[in-house]
């Protein structure tokens, strides 16, 4: 994989988590940054984050951090979407004529919209992304500079923005060791509403019901693997998935929709007792899971494949 | 972990496959056996079984196994469970009156109804069970001694059953390293569909809907760990899913209604942008799920917990 050359004098990093952590990490260690600032909410985060190397300094949120935009030449932004409007609002009359921003959230459409309200001149040098990566940690001590690798990272540029700075964000990405690619926002919050935003909420929803049952501890003791890999997702943070939840609203109650109407489907071949439609939906899922599985095997991809003995719950 | 001493002199296994194969070679290894004799649908699997020393000799379906069963202390029946009542039909009138019938099936009211038509006077010697393991390998040749090491292994023993019966079959799944457990039948089905039998019909159904889409290639391009974890089920086996969907049918009917409910109860809570409603659910989730997850790790269970940098797709 080539890395394209760049350089980024001073970054700024709102948001000094796992994942602008990783980010800023990444950066240092290919020898591609100057001086690294740290913007955030939580004070002892960020002297974590200065005692562990990622960043050179800091800024509190509550103080005058917009003023260390000034002169910067890379923004990312790796806060909750939520907040975007404030922060962009905040850094807008600071950002010079070549300082590029980014993003690293996991919905589009909203990032988009507070960047179209906000920033005015600054518009083209925005650059929407989304890095499909993560783990169930948090926190400037969770960040390391590998967590990019080989993973995809997703630009959703608008019709204005800067050739440059898209190319500048992906080149600062490659050096991350990601794989960039480019999606429309509306795509972007479609395909992910039914390939994460939907699985994250129904794993969230039937953990939720089966522990607020009286009988839930017996339900939990005898919870095997299959229940364990299909609820994993349901330890994540509350707070970013209500945020997506809202934020790709549209998206995500068209795809409870469509899962609702063929959970209805199942269920009927399920009342009647229709074995062999049950046995063509399972089949036909099957066959696409593993087809999928050998495929991401066969591109290489990192993200451990089902093991060969990884135990099954039946 | 004490292990009852125990000897089955001769071991009859219907089903030679992960699970019955995997019973047969933990005999086996603990030199708790004298003859194995397997017995099967499929020649090929049954010869791979004997080269592989999982068993001594091996009688097909569609010969006169029947009379193996004469002079066996010991059958394990590990087929699908549509098939117990031809099963257990042809081998009543061979049974000797020592001879202690178990099973491996996952749902057991129906295994025991099978075994009140057929059993007869051997009814008392039938204990069913349901060992909590398996991989999504099939096939003798995916069978290992230690399949069953710390795994849970649930009896769900008739009221009639031989106290002695029960005793023996508990031995012998503790010789392969499991932990027994007992159940009501009736709680036992009730359970699983709550904790297995719905979330694989829940991933069977979410990546059917997917494939049939047009844009499937594209969401599966963009699918990442989450997704893959969520749908690791969905790879099962149809027919074997199939048919525990059916047999499960009253219970599995009731867990899918009441996932509907608290579904339609999420989907209300993003239609009206209720995010305090909806990071209560998902904190309610969180907190039950990362409880059951370390509660599983401190009772030392070797289901590998989530890894802390097993990557998380957001």
């Amino acid at each position: 994989m080539s890395t394209a050359p760049h350089r980024i004098d001073k970054l700024v990093v709102i948001g000094v988590g796992l994942i602008g952590g990783s980010f800023a990490l990444a950066q240092k260690a290919a020898g591609c940054t100057g001086t690294v600032v740290g913007v955030g909410r939580g004070r002892m985060n960020l002297e974590e984050a200065l005692n562990l190397g990622i960043i050179d300094r800091f800024v509190p949120l509550d103080g005058d951090w917009a003023a260390e935009v000034t002169g910067a030449d890379f923004v990312l932004v790796a806060a909750p979407v939520a907040q975007y409007p404030a922060l962009l609002r905040t850094m807008a009359p600071h950002l010079g004529p070549h300082t590029i921003v980014t993003d690293a959230g996991s919905t589009k459409q909203d990032a988009i919209a507070a960047a179209r309200e906000t920033l005015g001149a600054a518009l083209p040098r925005f650059v929407p992304g989304h890095p499909i990566a993560g783990t169930e940690q948090s926190g400037a001590a969770a960040a390391f500079s590998t967590l990019y690798a080989d993973r995809s990272v997703v630009l959703t540029p608008l019709p204005e923005t800067d050739p440059l700075a898209i190319a500048t964000v992906a080149a600062a990405w490659q050096t991350c060791g990601a794989r960039v690619r480019t999606l429309d926002a509306l795509a972007h919050d479609r395909i992910f509403a039914a390939v994460s935003h939907l699985p994250h909420l129904l794993a969230f929803a039937l953990v939720d019901e089966l522990a607020a049952r009286p009988d839930a501890e017996d339900l939990f003791r005898f919870a095997a693997s299959g229940f364990r890999d299909f609820t994993r997702i349901a330890a994540s943070s509350p707070e970013m998935w209500r945020d997506i939840a809202l934020a790709n609203r549209a998206a995500l109650l068209a795809e409870i929709a469509a899962f609702r109407a063929q959970l209805d489907r199942v269920a009927a071949m399920v009342e009647t007792g229709d074995g062999a439609a049950l046995e063509a939906v399972f089949a036909h899922a099957r066959a696409a899971r593993r087809g999928w599985a050998s495929q991401r095997n066969a591109a290489g991809n990192p993200v451990p494949a089902d093991g060969p003995r990884e135990p099954q719950q039946d």
